[in-house]
């Protein structure tokens, strides 16, 4: 070009170069019948091959599935074939479905796991010292803040989604295998050197609402199935008629109720636990008796959220993951159901998460100790078979984050003296429901001094440990090892507690 | 708490650091009465105090109200009051209502500037030397290539909407002064290290949808106005009833119609030209008489695209900014008309542009010559009075690249042997059209043949040449001054073309 040769280089900065060819970045676009196609792979050999994976590199999953997933073993089964070594997994969670993981530990496939959760035999193996590097136990705002502080740095996130066009704009709200939300999978798409796409099915250019947009996907790849939507809501979301946690759900609906945070415009979180899920039911009746309708509704969705937002008692549903198929096809149809990004939800590090505005939380625990220290983590065998979840980011943003949990669970107590191991702080948690008593924290003296007027069989926490103890017997401590299993992360990337190996029989 | 104290450092690698308090990295949840409207600023002052803008620094803006902007005036006049020297100023364009810049200029407030187009008074000034360092003129595409590369380093993003709530969520699509999509602001949002958003009303939380979402967002500030969104389609948008136009449009639509690119399901852009913009009111009656629809219409979208889109000829429109109120209204209400970020519209190193998938643009230019390199910057005098916009990233991703452009501009020839400035090389141009005949680029012989074929008046370049210096004249050559005041970027960050000093009279 005449132009460039009278660019004498004396004229030019040295941070600056001349112009060569018009697609020199952009080879991509000289072959016109390839370009509109380039990113479909024909199998997940060549996506994975393409993708430039090497041992010791970290691959990345997203848990809308749940426990319906079928994406993290149909992968690491076509890695572990594919001879790969040395691998971090990190799933934003794994669940029961995940066991086919164990072997693929055993066999050097997968040598560190950063993940919110962990169940059944992979929990199990774990816990008895299966990995060499501890697991990294995250929340999911703590995984965010993981990722972008640059810890978790993702070479290649792998991504199932229902539908998806040959560019790589995705949702998970059409198509057959429907997830929902897929505000933990849009952080993978934007922070991972390389994205892959599942999908179940090739829909027409451009796909849209688009969730994960083409701009951030290197490679689209037809699977069979993505994951089995009807267990979603399998086990941990369900409606419960179990009387004793219909008695804890009511309880929690008093305490709100008369906690000072039920006005109108507040905004809720339930988690998907059995009581914690009934409460809302419960909230409703109140809400209507008084004319009060929500800001909006946080989570983890439900078919319970979507029936309030319907009935205009909780005009906005905020979703970072849609807990039943009711609330995947809620996102599709309903405007103000808004999908949110796990950064928006909830990353300590963001400019403004959701949880920084919630009024009220309702969370589960697996323990909860008299500092009012929440372990959902471990069992009470000191094996790992939960998930940290959002636990301590949405009671860390709420204003009143309430534990509802039985105070025992067959012979096991859920209120002691000192939870196994700690996940959220006490100092996040304000208010705990049992079936025997409530107790307030003591950093909220206004809050018990309402539930008191409000006649609330309010008790100190020390009672509730007594009154437990008494019905489940003293238990005897567990035998650990020294060995460290596993890492418990709080949201801001410290370690607030150690999981050790229990002993093996 | 008893955990930690159990923790012993020896345990963690020095990578990790123990949990100490809750709120550590997120002070502001200790207070519950500020968490909510910590953002907000009472003015514009303070919101640039706490941004932390120091001289020096990067400011940024978006120009989605284009002739009609309000806030780079106005936060360039605090900032000068505050006594702030010595910042680059980088706009995604700037237009004719930023005269004022020069007086900045002048008096050491900026010092460095990035955009893609500058007209009137000021381009008037650079090009005679204003600026000490040369003016960076970028296209839409190659100004994300910038900020993602790392030379574009903005500081604090300002950016103009219309409405926001106090978290940060905003849309360009509702409120007073609407300018539909935020294409350019996305980009700034995720990358400025401040983002401070300039709203004409503060409305209820969570405002949806959210163009720039609030884990982006540093601080929300309330002015009287953002812009002038009657001005947004003024000057290059209009609709020409020009008869010389009309000419090149109606010639413009035969060589699509004829190319072998007027399929179902082609896509389409058309630039922001008169003639540019009639092509589509010709392509209209040839597609609705072969039953044709297209895939997609990209832009810069107008009313004119938004009536197809509306029956039914222009399935989807994609839309990185609205080139007037109609378009802007139409976003708000059409499901199907898609708002996109620069970095999805035209990036180069994204990971899919969707210019990549084009099949026709339509574009203007300034001067062609003859070896179809196009100049959109520079006017017959050599003084800056344009914009690069989309130019160059349409013409490298589009199958086919079409030139509209009078032969003549009064005395003034559009077709020349040699551009004054290159913008766009002739490598990605396909087509020019003329009032006087159509020219084919020899990189295009079945182009040509097919155009011929069609009976449409397809001419050598420097018949075109010839023809126009019959009409106006050889022209004089400019007076230049070596001083390079403009470096012209092409999309992939090199320089394509270097804009010198005009010599004063």
């Amino acid at each position: 070009m005449k132009q460039m040769e009278s660019i004498k280089p004396a004229l030019l900065p040295e941070t600056l170069s001349l112009f060569s060819e018009a697609n020199a970045l952009t080879p991509h676009l000289n072959d016109s019948n390839s370009k509109k196609s380039r990113k479909l792979k024909s199998d997940l050999c060549s996506a994975i091959l393409d993708s430039g994976l090497k041992d010791g590199m970290t691959i990345s999953f997203h848990h809308a599935f749940r426990g319906g997933d079928k994406v993290v073993n149909l992968v690491l089964d076509t890695i572990a074939q594919m001879g790969y070594k040395d691998l971090t997994l990190a799933s934003s969670s794994l669940t029961g479905i995940h066991s086919p993981v164990v072997e693929h530990i055993k066999n050097g496939v997968v040598s560190k796991i950063y993940t919110s959760g962990i169940r059944g035999e992979l929990g199990e193996a774990i816990s008895h010292g299966l990995l060499k590097e501890p697991v990294h136990i995250h929340s999911h705002g703590g995984r965010v803040h993981l990722i972008k502080s640059g810890e978790l740095n993702i070479d290649v996130a792998f991504i199932g989604v229902p539908c998806c066009d040959e560019f790589g704009n995705a949702n998970g709200m059409n198509g057959k295998s429907r997830c929902g939300s897929l505000g933990y999978a849009k952080i993978d798409a934007q922070h991972a050197r390389k994205v892959v796409m599942l999908t179940e099915s090739i829909v027409g250019y451009p796909n849209h609402p688009a969730s994960i947009t083409q701009d951030l996907v290197d490679a689209v790849v037809e699977v069979e199935e993505v994951g089995d939507a009807s267990k979603i809501g399998g086990g941990e979301t369900r409606l419960t008629s179990n009387p004793r946690e219909l008695l804890i759900a009511k309880r929690a609906a008093d305490v709100i109720i008369n906690s000072g945070y039920f006005k109108q415009d507040f905004s809720l979180q339930t988690g998907s636990g059995g009581a914690s899920l009934a409460v809302t039911r419960f909230l409703e009746n109140s809400m209507e008796k008084r004319g009060i309708t929500a800001e909006f509704g946080l989570g983890g969705i439900t078919s319970t959220m979507v029936s309030m937002h319907e009935k205009g008692l909780i005009r906005n549903l905020i979703d970072v993951q849609c807990f039943d198929s009711g609330a995947a096809d809620s996102l599709a149809r309903n405007p103000n159901h808004i999908e949110i990004s796990a950064n928006e939800y909830a990353n300590p590090s963001s400019k403004g998460a959701v949880v920084d505005r919630l009024d009220v939380v309702i969370l589960s625990a697996l323990e909860i100790d008299v500092n009012f220290n929440v372990n959902v983590i471990t069992g009470s065998d000191g094996v790992i078979r939960g998930a940290s979840g959002g636990h301590c980011d949405a009671a860390a943003g709420a204003n009143l984050a309430v534990i509802v949990a039985p105070l025992v669970r067959g012979r096991i107590p859920t209120v002691v003296e000192q939870v196994l191991n700690v996940v959220t702080p006490g100092q996040s948690i304000d208010v705990l429901v049992t079936d025997h008593g409530i107790a307030v924290n003591p950093r909220r003296p206004e809050v018990k001094e309402r539930l008191l007027n409000a006649g609330l069989p309010v008790l100190d926490m020390e009672a509730l440990v007594a009154r437990a103890q008494s019905l489940t017997g003293k238990a005897e401590p567990i035998e650990y090892d020294d060995q460290v299993v596993g890492y418990v992360r709080y949201r801001d990337g410290s370690v607030i507690d150690v999981i050790r190996k229990v002993k093996s029989e």
